[in-house]
């Protein structure tokens, strides 16, 4: 469950028009190389090229959840990012259809198992929750400091409800107001979540979990191109290995955080989910290759 | 080779009159570990305590190298730490008996097969370089912006002498112009060395060789109490598993950086080289397996 929607997009280096985006759709793009079904919530308007949404019907991507507004426009979000890659400036949020989401779950997805709650208004992500009749073996949870700001209540009341958070290292300081990443940590991991996954861009990934601790590299890139989309393919990638498993150990999320990490890596070498399109089973399967090197040394030596 | 001094340090949390430090200390101290004899070339002013010298020699490290200039002072600096830890200012910077040091190597450590140059005037370093009968089997560098900005012409020439470079991230940037890692580390991988090291701080350590990376974690940790001497302590462990297991493929460099990274997580928990006075092999040895633990994953379950 998350956006469809178009972004226009800056770079130091280049720039696009209105591009197919939206975290709902990063997610799709990378999960359904893992697994199949998978369901997707969301809503968008009558300008929303329906051979997109075929393409992904195409990789397995259920789309009867996704809402389409006859008379309204898509969300629309345009940014610019800073030379580092990894802060950007926002230039344009044109809510449209998502200001009247409301989502309901199909019929069809009652019995998910895997549930991944794209970054949204906290009280529709927990109104998804509370639709399932089961609950899902496993709920991953996406935010932003936005809504940290903005919807603090509805917001804690969320995370109480899920198995797995994930946010970015100044998300996790701004949740607790601890600057260590490993105080925050603790301290999120007494809200509700058994797991929580830090994401710190080029400087990879952490997983905690009770004393437990992971720690997963980004792929170091001759060039991001564009890094939009890159932390909802990671998530995308993270419970499409999952979901492909059906095994929710901490081991096996160190394994998804690596496929996550090896999915965020070649989304940001084009504009939008380009790359996600055209990446085949073997690519993943070799650039999955390269972090086993990239991380990999030999205790014995010691 | 380096400085032996005293620095006084003020981090957000806490403050220390003068204390020992110096890149050499660091270095020393971490390495000794390892391998003994370490042979020690640095100079001190007649403030420089005796016991600390004395310190040094019980853990295998030789002092010939060391001059004591008797009517001046040690090198001193002072500095405050940013909220991050990983940003300070200066606040005193007086160079004493640095001023002159124009270092002889003694009779005694001809054959050192494994040369650290700590951070110093890249005139120094080439200096210790040739008066090297028979050149080190391997000579790693470390250097900082300040010599980048103000002896760069010193600094390439030195460049070219050695095997292995170690920088932070800020500094392969600037020495390249390069913003993405990967492309300054290729343009320096030109420039002489065979190897670059770049530290990151909290986020880990980078090893590049030819058109292979190796990424290294920090330990998280709860509290970095003090940063300083963090990387002068990677180095020392870095060099000391080398000359110890006299083995210097890349293989071998991943698992020095571990090593290094190791020392570095102790060297932060307390002000000063302190906690690396007390740590026994036992800790180290149960330090680098929690490193196997943060990085290590399952590829069978992809």
């Amino acid at each position: 469950m998350g956006t469809m929607a178009f972004d226009a997009i800056e770079t130091p280096f280049a720039k696009t028009d209105k591009i197919i985006g939206g975290s709902a759709t990063y997610v799709a793009y990378a999960a359904s190389n893992f697994v199949q079904p998978v369901q997707q919530i969301s809503i968008v308007g009558n300008d929303f090229p329906l051979e997109e949404l075929q393409a992904l019907e195409q990789r397995g991507v259920k789309t009867e959840g996704v809402e389409i507004i006859p008379d309204k426009k898509s969300f629309f979000w345009s940014g610019r990012y800073h030379l580092d890659m990894n802060s950007r400036d926002t230039l344009v949020t044109d809510l449209n259809v998502l200001a009247d989401f409301n989502p309901n779950v199909p019929e069809s997805y009652q019995g998910c198992e895997f549930l991944m709650l794209g970054n949204l208004v906290p009280a529709i992500q927990q109104k998804i929750i509370t639709q399932f009749k089961e609950r899902p073996k496993l709920i991953v949870m996406d935010t932003m400091n936005f809504w940290i700001e903005t919807a603090w209540e509805d917001l804690k009341k969320v995370i109480t409800m899920v198995d797995v958070l994930l946010v970015n290292d100044s998300e996790a300081r701004q949740i607790t107001g601890e600057y260590s990443l490993v105080k925050a940590a603790k301290k999120i991991l007494t809200m509700g979540p058994k797991f929580l996954i830090v994401k710190k861009g080029e400087h990879g990934a952490l997983l905690f979990h009770a004393d437990n601790v992971f720690v997963a590299p980004a792929m170091p890139l001759d060039e991001v191109f564009d890094p939009t989309g890159a932390g909802d393919t990671f998530a995308g990638g993270f419970i499409g290995h999952l979901a492909k498993t059906k095994d929710i150990s901490f081991e096996n999320m160190k394994t998804a955080i690596i496929v996550g990490s090896a999915m965020a890596s070649f989304c940001v070498e084009k504009f939008g989910p380009q790359r996600l399109k055209e990446i085949t089973k073997e690519d993943i399967a070799a650039r999955i290759q390269e972090f086993v090197q990239l991380v990999n040394f030999d205790i014995a030596l010691v």
